[in-house]
């Protein structure tokens, strides 16, 4: 289905879990990205080495080449640039996205360049899932709040952001509003996470 | 129930709708704190003239009296001394609190004294309902992260908060986290509700 | 300066202080707005009589006419319409916007229409003074995440957010950051709200 | 000073950079800390190897002894554990800490045992720093609210945070609060660091 001339969606799994709930999520919205029409490529941060920024500068030296640092970053730095839009998937830790996001992220200051951040007007997505109830009391808000400042600071577009508790048992204890859910919580979050994988497409 | 000694729970409808999902929600902690023994009064602050705070500094003069505006905050500034919890149930309108929950806020300025905010020690218990989806597209969260920081801040301590989807139709198409929710939604946060009255209690 | 097709700039001030500190940074705003040919209108907010939303949905309903509350947000209406910039100033009152914003806020409800919002495209400022040392100390990132979640929803614009501690002695004290700040602190602050103005101004 | 029975203080060096502002900072808490009676050490985490979180669970199964990742983080468990008070220092990268940090705290999972988790009724401390000109527009509001939201559902007690802007040039431009900053910034937030210093040595 996808041409040459297609829109690029790059999925960046940011669990550990290759079966888990974000994995479920994003494989949809691939699968969505795809029927549109797009080329869908996902990469699986937890498997690569990515060491955090050394804060060394190099990259924001004049006529610099990028990143220094000699790890996948490496070849995930291409992708990155030539992706018409790019998905988050990452599970909620400690209040807050993955260690294996922020690494992936924290990287991406490579990609601050005189023009602007490689990543300005591209299309962004979200996907989120966590054990606590609900988006506040797991903690994700404080992810999507860092998502929504910095792809608003570098001028990327924030087109869709899918989020929800993978603990069914959990939530219907302490999150009375999804109890329901446990009946079948899945339909929806995946038709949104479609949804989205539609609206990367472009 | 409730003897003399017994304790007071205070509930601050901040919604203008006496039948609304916040009221319905108070009513069910009401009805726990009640059972579980408290003295429970509930105040619809809708229907009160309560003037914004004018900022006129008088209530923290030396030997100051209280609020100077005469007002019906005057007959609420005893009964939220007295008061051992608090519930303060608000909808969101506009990403935040109502303003008739704000105006009485602000006006509990009047309650810092020389020892302390009178509210110090006191239980709060928070019930909130928004038409978005969830508690972070409602905006929910920055009326959470007000309470949070301003009982925080007083040390007063919340023991619960209670906060859904109170449109159905809508959390049914946007949140797809909640669309089985159509089916029984209210019992389970019905439920919390209670739970947050009996805590309330004591 | 400001002619008939100039831009218009409708300026709330929250604050029941006329000479506070957002009084005197909306000032600074408001005459850098008409320097730079902008035609510039100030509101006190505490000065009127602004009841607040009843919830009703008259204003919803089909072919309404507005809010159906008569009080001085009649006049208002139409100037909030005919505005193509509207600056916010505010004080931080409870670890939020002053009820006196927010009442107003609550109100341009009725200015949510079939072809979507009223302010939808227009340019907003926020200024905000508090007395706590810092943004986040004193609760003012809450009232700067309820405008952005608000104007983001509607397609209304931020140009610009310009705050600062109003009491130096206690940012001295608590706040190292500015504690060099009394020296001469007015100048830089005036000087971010004056840029604001302009920015109003188109 | 410091005798076998007096505090210990574990400080988690967050920044890439042993001379950066995070460290100039915490090395003002340390000493106020060893000043104070307090056993201090502090640990370089860019310098060590941790692995991300797997989420294999191990460290939650009946009896499990810890976790089963073989890096340097198997050194660091036990003295995170046995201080008495933590200082996490952390430069904000991307709106959040930075990704050292974060690897180090999602790994303290493992510290969630059957009593409660390990940091419970500890000290923590926030020491952070960043090149924006605030802690709102620099995104360090996110990282606080992480630790805000992390330590207050863990039973540990925050007894301050320091954060201030690290770039007193581009506060001067963009943040005038802090334009005086830039004749001597550094005394008050060190003073600060200081304070904290001492109070995390109890």
């Amino acid at each position: 289905m996808a041409k040459k001339n297609s829109p690029k969606v790059l999925i960046l799994l940011g669990s550990p879990r290759k079966k888990g709930n974000t994995a479920i999520l994003a494989a949809r919205a691939a699968a969505a990205a795809k029927a549109a029409g797009a080329r869908v490529e996902s990469v699986y941060l937890h498997g690569l080495n990515i060491r955090p920024c050394s804060a060394c500068g190099a990259c924001q030296k004049k006529n610099a080449k990028g990143c220094v640092i000699r790890d996948d970053m490496q070849s995930l730095y291409p992708k990155l640039r030539e992706a018409d839009a790019l998905l988050f998937a990452t599970p909620v830790y400690w209040f807050h996205m993955s260690a294996q996001t922020k690494l992936a992220m924290d990287r991406c200051y490579a990609l601050v360049e005189p023009q602007g951040h490689a990543f300005a007007g591209k299309r962004i997505g979200i996907i989120m899932a966590y054990g606590a109830p609900d988006v506040f009391s797991s903690g994700g808000v404080n992810a999507l709040r860092t998502f929504q400042d910095a792809f608003g600071f570098i001028g990327a577009k924030i087109v869709g952001m899918v989020y929800g508790c993978a603990s069914w048992r959990q939530a219907a204890r302490l999150s009375p509003m999804v109890q329901a859910g446990r009946l079948h919580p899945q339909q929806a979050l995946l038709k949104a996470a479609e949804d989205l994988g539609k609206k990367l497409a472009g």
